[in-house]
């Protein structure tokens, strides 16, 4: 392909910004230009020179950026390039993947190995993998890292490690991706020698404020701080009797003269043991609505306890229409099946997207909140909990990356539909070979439902093994806090199982807006997936199929099993049209998926058993071991942990 | 190239055993082969079945691997092969990697990454690196690989990790690699339910023996336990009461009848402070040569201290005449600037093999003490501490998979000189380009020493920071044990500087055979490399250049810093000859170790002059910082530790 300087043929491919490329600024393309704004770049087919031209055209770099990947996407994914009249800009502007890797290269919930970041290496030695990150990353258009784990240590606010992190930076932003930390909040006394880190202390301002401009003379665009304040035993203000709002407003204050933002985390809950951990973060956050400084960002998980295979969405979205609020996914499947388990999470961020919070009225989608149309908020973040690691396939496992993809795509464009999203990975991963597209699709729009089923169906969650949460444990009942136990959430007993979260429980349900809140607190309205999340429901209770809930649980689990048996077939099925190492890996991975899948429903339908006292129905194969040998299980040297 | 069944053409090469290629049971090679014994190898030019061809011959399949491996090594450096007349075979029947990697995946001085050990997805699956692992130690010949750390973890004995295990041995086992387990001495009672693991006790035999037998159950070739016992806070006999002997022949009878082998540490150490450290080996062991079951290796390090830049060879060798002595060198850089400082430990290796015991006289090598010719032991061994991981280039850095290489070719043959060795890599790695080759081969001949003067010259030894050995610390006086002081090695005082282990001080000396105690015991006689490890020295003593000890002293730090600027000039000299990320990585990682190698002169240097009171020589430069600085440095996340 031959490069030149001019558009002197037809046929060319005009990438640029009118600054670079003054052919670009020719009027065709000015509203155009206009509508993509400072991320965004149009791809056009039209005359320019009088010769026939494709332009990526963008006001910025990174826009051309951007526009290039798109444009190869399109090529990957076979489709024509012959006509393009597009126009695209990001609809969130902090698009951004949150590390939870720590210094010694430990990855907390990792499960692609270690962290890409060799801290001990930096800032000396620069690995290519860190360009490689940067470019993949820019493909999607994610354009912030959070290098830091949340949990987080104040050695990352010292000048060494800001060197080291420098020396990330520089390599990040010619693909337009900011560097962020996180912040310690009890650095000041760590690192700053000072005896207080209370928010309200004028030295201790003062010691943000001179950090914050240490910083940024390392990192000319540092893009600010995430913080985890008073929660799981993190520092943070309320350790001086203050509120986030006060936590947040200081580092925001410290980072504002440099264009800085915080996002600062509301997944808190208290030490002493709530009435529902389910309601915690609201009954914190909501009332401070207006308090935060105008770079804040309030970085809410999808639902309101952690990451399950399926929670209802998080209560806070759209109840503080004067803050920000950024949506903070896990891409990394810390409960779903680690990078072993094929489960592509496109339908799962997806259906938190399209949540209708009722805020506003019908409509009031949860994506809307996140994007700030709906409250009218410029700043607009979504985070995503990375699952990239030193792994040779950067995920753990080839399907795994498709959940990076699909964070980065929805959080560019969060109206996507998954099975668009899931059409283009695939494509672009194995090729356009249809009779190889259309049931790797299928399997992966399915794999999400699979892994609620083997889990947690019918609204149950948070049943999996204590700490490194590996496995089943819905008998899990000692854990120090009272809501880190299985038992906690799901209530089961002899008369039925689930959390009452309706008015005649915790009363969760008068967290979401009137329209919902009715919904959600009947037991014949609330949809059924999420019917043991918001209440406890006899054992013989018939559901919409007809069945018992017993019967409908079982079958669940065992729907889950099979399901995972299907994307086995699906597989073997590819084997001529996929390379062998990745053929063999995904096969193996299968094989334990389908393996763990039967450890999930074996243990939980065998424990639910003690308290149904109902038997399996008769035509089910029966669980390879008896509920004494799952419980007896220790899991031990397991990775994330 | 054509595959055929039978010699039918000129050119043709014919690879395998008379067994699986009945032309190779030719008279005209059967004296060759019966030479070749049971690992080795023929290559031969010459007619069979009236064609002219290329044999590669051997009595047994993993033969004919080894000598496809030397067919190709002669290819890659450019060798003839028109007239092939060569049998080889190796001089060391148990060639063995030992990783320090633990089941959590990382790896104790692991300085690539993390395990190569995925623990976790073990057995399901099988990384495609596992496979590249094995042939790679096959095309250097060696043939075993301890899994687990010596600082060993019960927990790798149960069933569920033998079937990790085991999962392991089947993809290494076509590579001709056996696999070995650490043993923890406690395992009868942490995972066995004992009371005891009293080796006299006959439930603990019965225990090991138990323990064997499952374990060849599922791995058939298991090759044996590898013990760490009493040192450094790991159990072991000693906690009984018994000897390191009984310890041994407790688990050498376990494994007795399935053909395994026990491979015994040497390297202890008693909780009591020893009067010196470098003697406690050889007191512990050499009174216990005879008393060790026939299928046992001591193994020993190649000095009596800890894989210093420089020790003088173990005085254990040659004074165990009755007991098989497996040399245990260390691969990864523990004391040799981890991954980034390009040190070759070709030469480190050599001196060792190639020092003379004077057991029964000149020429008792310690290479034929280790190949068991010298005290006619058909059992020997040679262990090499890994330094493979995770990395993608294996070693953490390209120069650093010379040392992998150079421990597997002078296992196979312990005569090989480092120059040929670092030749063949050098060609194999880069090409055989002149122009390359001589200036990249005399660069690794010239780093040990290098390495050797920028941290502990002139026989000074473990000057390391405390703990991790990241950098300087001559000056750590307060570690919880005497003999982890620095200062308890170097003896640095206003007279002078050293450890006087001759007559007059701890007479280590007297360890060694008359004819080298002679040597080593006199300050006039001793190898000046070895000087300070055997002598305390006055500053103002005049050495072989007629310079003061302490002008020599400083000469040596400032030249090992010269010599890293050498290797910088020499690499940079190569740009056009080396790929751009070979080129790139290496540049970053000299300019890493010149950096490292300044701060270890510096800070020595400095610290000494304490001492000395006398000053650095006019004309060289002065170092960076003062001491205070050096002192208050503290590395954190260090890998490896």
């Amino acid at each position: 392909m031959p490069f030149a300087e001019a558009i002197s043929r037809d046929g060319t491919l005009a990438a640029g910004t009118p600054a670079s490329l003054p052919a670009l600024a020719a009027p065709e393309l000015a509203a155009d230009l206009a509508r993509a704004g400072e991320e965004g770049f149009v791809l056009r087919t039209l005359p320019l020179a009088g010769r026939r031209t494709t332009v990526v055209a963008a006001n910025r770099d990174v826009g051309v950026l951007y526009g290039v990947f798109a444009l190869l996407r399109r090529l990957q994914t076979a489709q024509p390039i012959d006509a393009l009249a597009s126009v695209e800009s990001p609809r969130v502007r902090l698009r951004v993947l949150d590390h939870w890797d720590n210094l010694n290269r430990t990855v907390e919930r990792g499960y692609a190995g270690f962290s890409l970041w060799d801290w001990h290496k930096l800032p000396g030695y620069l690995d290519p993998r860190y360009t490689d990150y940067a470019r993949a990353n820019a493909s999607l258009g994610v354009n912030g890292a959070v290098l830091t784990n949340v949990n987080a240590n104040a050695t990352s606010l010292t000048a060494e490690y800001l060197a080291k992190a420098a020396a990330l930076a520089g390599v990040f932003r010619p693909y337009g991706i900011r560097v962020y930390l996180t912040a310690r909040f009890s650095a000041p006394v760590e690192i700053g020698g000072l005896k207080t880190a209370d928010p309200l202390d004028p030295a201790v301002g003062a010691w943000w404020r001179g950090k914050a401009d240490e910083i940024y003379r390392a990192i000319p665009d540092f893009g600010g701080f995430l913080v985890k304040a008073n929660s799981e035993g993190q520092p943070g203000p309320q350790d001086y009797g203050r509120s986030h709002a006060d936590g947040a407003n200081l580092l925001a204050d410290a980072v504002a003269p440099h264009g800085g933002v915080v996002m600062w985390r509301a997944f808190v809950y208290s030490h002493e043991t709530p009435q529902d951990r389910a309601k915690q973060a609201y009954e914190e956050f909501q009332p401070q609505d207006g308090r935060f400084r105008p770079n804040v960002l309030v970085q809410v998980k999808n639902g309101p306890i952690d990451f399950q295979p399926r929670e209802p969405f998080h209560p806070l979205f759209g109840a503080m229409p004067k803050t920000p609020l950024m949506l903070e996914l896990q891409v990394t499947q810390e409960y779903l099946g680690f990078a072993t388990h094929l489960v592509f999470l496109g339908p799962l961020f997806e259906e938190a997207l399209r949540a209708d919070t009722h805020a506003r009225g019908a409509g009031s989608l949860v994506s809307r909140v996140v994007d700030g149309t709906l409250d009218g908020h410029a700043l607009s973040g979504m985070a995503g909990v990375a699952n990239v690691g030193s792994d040779r396939n950067w995920c753990g496992s080839v399907f795994a990356c498709a959940n990076w993809y699909a964070f980065g795509r929805l959080a560019w464009n969060p109206g996507l539909d998954s099975r668009t999203v899931a059409d283009e990975w695939t494509r672009m991963t194995f090729g356009n070979d249809e009779a190889l597209v259309r049931p790797v699709v299928a399997m992966m729009l399915g794999s999400r439902e699979a892994a609620v089923d083997y889990m947690t169906p019918l609204g149950l969650h948070h049943l999996m093994a204590e700490g490194h949460h590996y496995g089943p444990g819905p008998w899990v009942d000692s854990a120090s806090r009272a809501d880190w136990n299985s038992v906690y959430y799901h209530r089961a007993d002899a008369t039925g199982i689930g959390f009452d979260r309706s008015a005649s429980g915790s009363n969760a349900v008068a967290q979401y807006f009137p329209a919902l809140a009715e919904v959600y607190g009947d037991v014949r309205r609330v949809p059924e997936p999420l019917l043991l999340f918001f209440h406890h429901v006899p054992w013989d209770q018939r559901l919409a199929s007809g069945r018992t809930l017993w019967e409908e649980l079982v079958r669940h689990y065992y729907g889950g099993v099979e399901a995972v048996r299907g994307m086995q077939a699906t597989w073997r099925g590819l084997e001529d049209r996929v390379d062998l190492e990745r053929y063999a890996q995904v096969g193996a991975f299968l094989a334990i998926q389908e393996q763990e899948a039967r450890w999930w429903r074996d243990a939980c339908v065998l424990y639910f058993q003690t308290f149904s006292r109902r038997p399996i129905p008769p035509g089910l194969e029966r669980p390879d071991h008896d509920l004494a040998y799952y419980r007896a299980l220790r899991s031990r040297y397991v990775p994330g942990n």
